[in-house]
């Protein structure tokens, strides 16, 4: 990702809201979001719509002790994407978001949730196998 | 994702390369890697390693009759990464894929694929559920 210098202002934007949701700042990370946000989680189908709404479920819907690193953040001033590997009672995971950018602000999140799998057999061959 | 003409050359070196996979055009795919590229699925531990290897891994290790169309884009000359819908005979799901871009080329692909899930019941009230 470089250093903060390099960074787009998309990448600022998102890295800033990460950082803001790993600290529970949420003054900050509600400054970042646009009145109007929506967030969609189309693996579980999850849709909350508006600043308020979006608020609620990240401070009441995740109580727990999690925490994240960012791995990787990409975009500009229109769109992003993000991996963070998050830290949870459930281990390490990696989480990827895609953001539309509006005005400087967060409209859209789109979240998505990978869990581990067992590779075909019919490609095993072609390829080694690592862990993270 | 706007119009070709806006595009970055990141969000364009993407496109082509997705293109180039649903149009089985494996010498465009091709001339679009790096020789040494590597290839990650986080998800499964797969790697990769190399141009020649890689070719030989979408090839062979997927000969089913699958198509894509891509969702989004986003990124620039240095990274990127995409979600596209890939339907084959397990149905239409989302592959997320984020790319190092070294010379206008494809350096580091690194691959998931998620499942659907059911949200936890403690957030339940806090999203509406939605299908794509």
């Amino acid at each position: 990702m470089g250093n903060f210098a390099d960074m787009t202002p998309g990448q600022e934007l998102i890295s800033a809201y990460w950082t803001a949701a790993n600290a529970r700042d949420w003054a900050v990370y509600s400054d970042l979001l646009a009145d109007d946000v929506v967030y969609e989680a189309p693996q579980s189908g999850e849709r909350v719509t508006g600043k308020a709404a979006y608020m609620r479920f990240n401070i009441e819907g995740f109580p727990g002790d999690w925490h994240l690193t960012v791995a990787r953040v990409v975009g500009d001033d229109q769109g992003a994407a993000s991996w963070i590997q998050m830290t949870d009672s459930d281990g390490t995971y990696p989480g990827l978001s895609f953001f539309d950018i509006i005005d400087g602000r967060i409209a859209k999140i789109t979240d998505f949730w990978p869990q581990e799998y067992e590779p075909s057999g019919s490609r095993a061959h072609l390829a080694e196998r690592f862990s993270l």
